[in-house]
């Protein structure tokens, strides 16, 4: 409790990681108005959309589109997302991203190969690569993220020390170049996660590298998301990946079930730090309406908890004015 | 994590908090079936149904006959619900309930109203006259629960300090008979807790009667459910209410929306307990396929996580195979 953060920061996912795994293309129009509505909540980073091959992921094949539509808003980062350079390349010409140099490795290695089409050697090798033209083109190491890092559906548990090595690996590869690494997101891409392992792996990873500041990226797969949050935020974890409504999960990830591969939900996380007196930044009833949009968009239920039971706000109003 | 418990025990409330807030009344051999296999997982406290008016809970109007149709397996408690002494009486005049001295208690007034059709302080008062009728059925007080104990979307916050004075008054209504209060229950039952509420809530009552075992009956309305029992587990709780497939919600609670009304979900619970090396009992994945008969039964997608995504034993299997 005493590592507990005064103020925790969501880094919104939602539009790309809810957007991929349905198997409608939705319109333009409408994943525009919702990235507009995320910027107006307080979000200051939305994950727009993924460069990644049309072919595998056809809902994503107009991201160059996408980011052209999008009124931008100061203060806002619009992130998007690539697995290679080709996917990087494509995010450096299309105006309206804003780039951050990320360093993508993998804590399976059958995973890469579904998600990356090479090995967790050869990809993270290919990260010294990218660094280099992450400096042509002006940017700085901002994160590395572990993919698979609790679990993997292909590979089974993976140990702490494998993840442990990657996160030396991606501080070390920065400090090679005298270069720092800001951030190091531990993603729990398949939903293995329990708190125990939480608390465990992101004490031995700040143990590890203590100068970088660690995220979490979690999946409400298995009905654990809260409670790992929370293990998180009691570890001093406060840096999230999170989507509106509960959106979300990796097609590649081979999840049973769809509807149950989505992201921790921002709208219920925000909630719970509120409650928790824990700032976010984030304006809840407008996100709560963004979720709700979300909704309509999606045209079924989606698992977000507060959209559809609404926060504590009226009820407490409603006290007030009876007092 | 010091106080964290080794082993936890859920009451499995699915049975009566699931059908209790569905507008279909069930056929009763669909009912009986779930029961049936509930006990065949290793719980060993089932709440089967209800004694409470047919006028006003229509569900629960052939709960004498459901009794009556149960196989029962030995060493299981099958459990009714009353509010008043007529449902009692109920209760006691049907075999097959095991009968179990409840004290009922409101921390909101409210709420008991709506609920109970009487004031808190009725409620309370009428709980000694309980003890009595409890004493004729030659029973010994079990267990008290306070509902509404987090927060009431009829009264806003509840302060601590009234579930505090319950928990002292249902120790000593017991005492005063020479009794033994054995379980005290706080009740989220309008979903309004947060993690650090729990923490505070569970330590302030343990504080004011530390002979008393403490429970929880905790609603997944707002997405926190997992997160509570977490900050619950870390407190020492051991003993849980909690529904299959994440059914429930009263009827009487005004949540915003009855599908987000759900107490929270046992076999995910069940789930969170094991990967942290919590024992429970209960077979993980004959109480999946409970969840999965209740969802064929209900007819539309329950709230579980697990009994979509499916445990993680099938991967870890898989892997030990290919090893």
């Amino acid at each position: 409790m005493a590592d507990r953060p005064k103020r925790v920061e969501f880094r919104e996912e939602g539009p790309r990681e809810g957007f991929q795994i349905e198997k409608t293309v939705y319109p333009l129009d409408q994943r525009v108005q919702l990235v507009e509505a995320l910027a107006e909540t307080g979000l200051r980073h939305i994950q727009v959309a993924s460069f990644v091959s049309p072919k595998h992921v056809p809902q994503m094949a107009d991201s160059e589109a996408l980011f052209a539509a999008i009124r931008r808003k100061p203060g806002v980062h619009y992130a998007g997302l690539w697995l290679n350079e080709q996917g990087f390349a494509r995010a450096r010409a299309t105006p309206g991203v804003d780039l951050a140099g990320k360093i993508s490795l993998y804590a399976s290695d059958a995973f890469a190969r579904k998600n990356n089409g090479c090995s967790a050697e050869e990809m993270a090798q290919r990260q010294r690569r990218w660094l280099e033209l992450y400096a042509e083109a002006g940017l700085t190491p901002d994160f590395a993220i572990v993919m698979a890092a609790f679990g993997c559906n292909y590979e089974g548990d993976i140990p702490a020390e494998r993840v442990v090595k990657l996160a030396r690996y991606a501080r070390d590869i920065c400090a090679g170049r005298g270069e720092r690494l800001r951030q190091f997101f531990l993603a729990d891409t398949m939903g293995w996660a329990n708190p125990e392992q939480v608390r465990r792996l992101v004490g031995e990873v700040r143990n590890a590298i203590p100068e970088v500041r660690i995220g979490l990226h979690l999946h409400d797969t298995r009905g654990l998301g809260a409670a790992n949050v929370l293990a998180a935020l009691e570890m001093g974890v406060d840096l999230f990946d999170s989507s509106v409504a509960g959106l979300g999960g990796c097609p590649f990830a081979a999840h049973g079930d769809a509807g149950a591969a989505g992201n921790i939900c921002t709208e219920d996380m925000v909630f719970m730090c509120h409650e928790m007196g824990i700032e976010t930044g984030i304006d809840l009833e407008a996100l709560v309406e963004c979720a709700r949009l979300a909704e309509r968009i999606i045209g079924r239920r989606l698992n977000g908890h507060v959209m559809h039971a609404g926060t504590l706000a009226k009820y407490r109003a409603g006290r007030k004015e009876a007092a």
